[in-house]
């Protein structure tokens, strides 16, 4: 039987989701723990291949096991092996061709930002600092530009391997919640560093370092060098995949 | 001169505020950057002795120091020699007799309690885990018992060395936020264990296991078997002190 299951981890202590020869990653110590509960080696995939120091409330594993327990049950079977830092958080039986990656029709990001004049060590570890204060007006007015489908070439890394660079966001929101700034973006699919170098580019404009009426444009250019730094991977979060 | 620090650290990485021989403190680590910053040992004296595995946002650290930096510029100066786990806040210059301990006037923590089926890893040293279902309004009946003058002899740790164990506790909130039950409480000041103790019996009457209408019973009956068990330390955190 195949399985979908909804993944949380603190991603601080990772080099990203993809197992890899060196180094800890989420993938790696899931497929350990699944290897533990289902007494076979048991390989899985996920939705979405986040960086390393990238968290995930709503990242999705794949994976096939012969069990008899029933799949909601198999969160809380896990428990026992799995490492403080990673979380299952529920599970569904799926069709056998289901592929998590070419499959997920809208995911949803958040990006955080703590944004005062000194530290908060308790969001170190998930909150990108930004000591100057943030116009929350102008990234919400540059915020304004990225909804819709647009070519996003000049707001990813030059290490895409994607076929096409169109995308298309559904939303994006920016408010405040205590010290912090959150970023939310919902859109079909993103691009390698796009959720960050997006965040880059509203602190850009929160800052006066953009003009935050030029971000339409800057996404028209197709420059990556115009558009902001890529941001820090800690206040990166992907919160949700859908499918 | 002598001065007032605000001070905010993340407890995981401490053997609680008070310097000791073995293990790190947040006092000793603390002592050694403003050892650094003022090139002259600066011991520091601490408004309320968090333990282990504590966190704070609003901790008040009083020092004296010769230094031409003005008062509110050494949370900046401090920072390049402080952990990433502490953070200095803000800092005032104080007569030559303040005593923080003594002269503190108000407290006010919080208590976090995740409230959820499966763990949040990025919650984890934050909040204390529950996963049965924590009934609102049974916690918010029993919290009503709470503010006013008590003898909060039978909600404090058998190891108090307090002359009175006579507290008055100002509010006390319950409120859901997100996954999270968060605990307020404000009072002129806490036993040994008191704020622990009284999450503790509020998770009780949350569960079911006291009666919430019985709380008021529980505080006067001065008897520490009949008040919840000592919630983790995880969950709490020191948010102000007011002089």
């Amino acid at each position: 039987m195949k399985y979908m299951m909804t993944v949380a981890y603190d991603g601080t202590g990772f080099f990203g989701w993809q197992a890899q020869a060196k180094g800890r990653t989420v993938q790696g110590e899931l497929e350990k723990a699944l290897g533990k509960l289902f007494n076979a080696p048991t390989p899985c995939a996920g939705a979405s291949r986040t960086d390393s120091g990238v968290h995930a409330l709503g990242q999705r594993a794949v994976f096939s096991a012969k069990t008899t327990i029933p799949a909601e049950k198999i969160p809380l079977a896990l428990y026992p092996y799995l490492p403080p830092d990673i979380s299952a958080r529920d599970a569904m039986a799926v069709s056998e061709d289901f592929n998590p990656r070419f499959m997920a029709k809208e995911k949803t990001y958040e990006y955080r930002i703590l944004n005062s004049r000194t530290r908060n060590p308790l969001l170190r570890n998930y909150t990108e600092y930004v000591p100057e204060p943030l116009d929350l007006d102008k990234m919400r007015r540059a915020a304004a530009a990225f909804p819709g489908e647009h070519d996003f070439r000049g707001l990813c890394s030059a290490k895409t391997s994607a076929k096409t660079t169109v995308r298309t966001i559904y939303e994006m929101k920016v408010f405040k919640r205590g010290e912090e700034i959150i970023l939310r973006v919902r859109g079909n699919a993103f691009l390698y560093n796009m959720v960050r170098i997006i965040a880059g580019t509203l602190i850009y404009a929160g800052i006066g370092k953009i003009d935050p009426d030029e971000a339409g444009e800057i996404i028209l250019s197709g420059d990556r060098k115009r558009a902001g730094k890529t941001a820090g991977p800690r206040g990166l979060c992907l919160m949700e995949i859908k499918f």
